[in-house]
């Protein structure tokens, strides 16, 4: 297809492929971001949103069921290069105080790569009239802004035991 | 240094580097989506918020000097592959009444992971008693979040124009 023929439901497809690749990707991340975690509140907290992103990707297939389209993911550059920030972190601060902040931070920015991805992608498909879309990407939309908000309080703990 | 021996202070200073790079990156990136876009107030948007980064670039040069060092960067492959997908989707949408939402898309992603930064980093100067520091980027962290929610706008009436 010529570039000037795509519309927004080409667009809208295009960034489905990108945050599925995205959130498989994080899956595959959050399990060494866990065990890498020095304090049993971080590792449970990189457990359980694993658990949630297994959710996020069975909501996003049935996004793409109800656009008829077969769930298939596109390369995405940005998580990937968001993922190694956090392999770097790891490696770079084993065994050091400040290992755990670090991981805080990577997590969030993946969290804020995933909240602007699905704000455009509920926008899009409310313009589209995709009802139904809006309403399942709504929901991942708020548990990546809990998980957010829960990574900051993290964050703040971990650093304060720090100082302690 | 040994990565045990890391501190917070470590970190923080990692992550300065990172977002330096990335807003150096950013200034380079804004000119080629000013001259992308369709719409004259995204083109507007983009060429105000290139202004508005180099007073960051700055800020961040001042938190360097805060801290005593050098303002100095660090390869960020996260905005690499952020900006790398907004330049995709100028390649592919060009022509197409969908680009201008492709490209207020791709700039939230860039927004998003700053916000993710400065959020941090804030922070963390908070905890390392770097008071100056915490105003100069809780600055920038309401610039970025004012140019996501102008861009959220632009958004939505570039879709809306589109199925005028």
């Amino acid at each position: 297809m010529a570039a000037q023929e795509k519309n927004l439901a080409d667009l809208f497809l295009d960034t489905l492929k990108d945050i599925y690749y995205a959130e498989k990707q994080i899956l595959k991340a959050l399990p060494k971001m866990a065990k890498a975690a020095q304090s049993p509140e971080l590792k449970k907290a990189f457990e359980a949103h694993r658990d949630e992103t297994e959710g996020h990707v069975e909501r996003l297939a049935e996004v793409f069921e109800l656009i008829g389209k077969a769930p298939r993911g596109k390369t995405c550059d940005a998580i990937l290069g968001i993922i190694e920030e956090g392999r770097a972190i790891i490696e770079e601060f084993e065994g050091s105080p400040a290992l755990d902040a670090g991981l805080v931070a990577a997590a969030q920015a993946v969290e804020h790569y995933e909240m602007a991805r699905y704000g455009t992608l509920k926008a899009w498909a409310k313009e589209l009239g995709h009802k139904d879309a809006v309403s399942l990407l709504d929901q991942t939309l708020s548990e990546e802004t809990k998980t957010d908000k829960l990574l900051s309080q993290l964050g703040i703990s971990s650093t304060n035991k720090m100082a302690a």
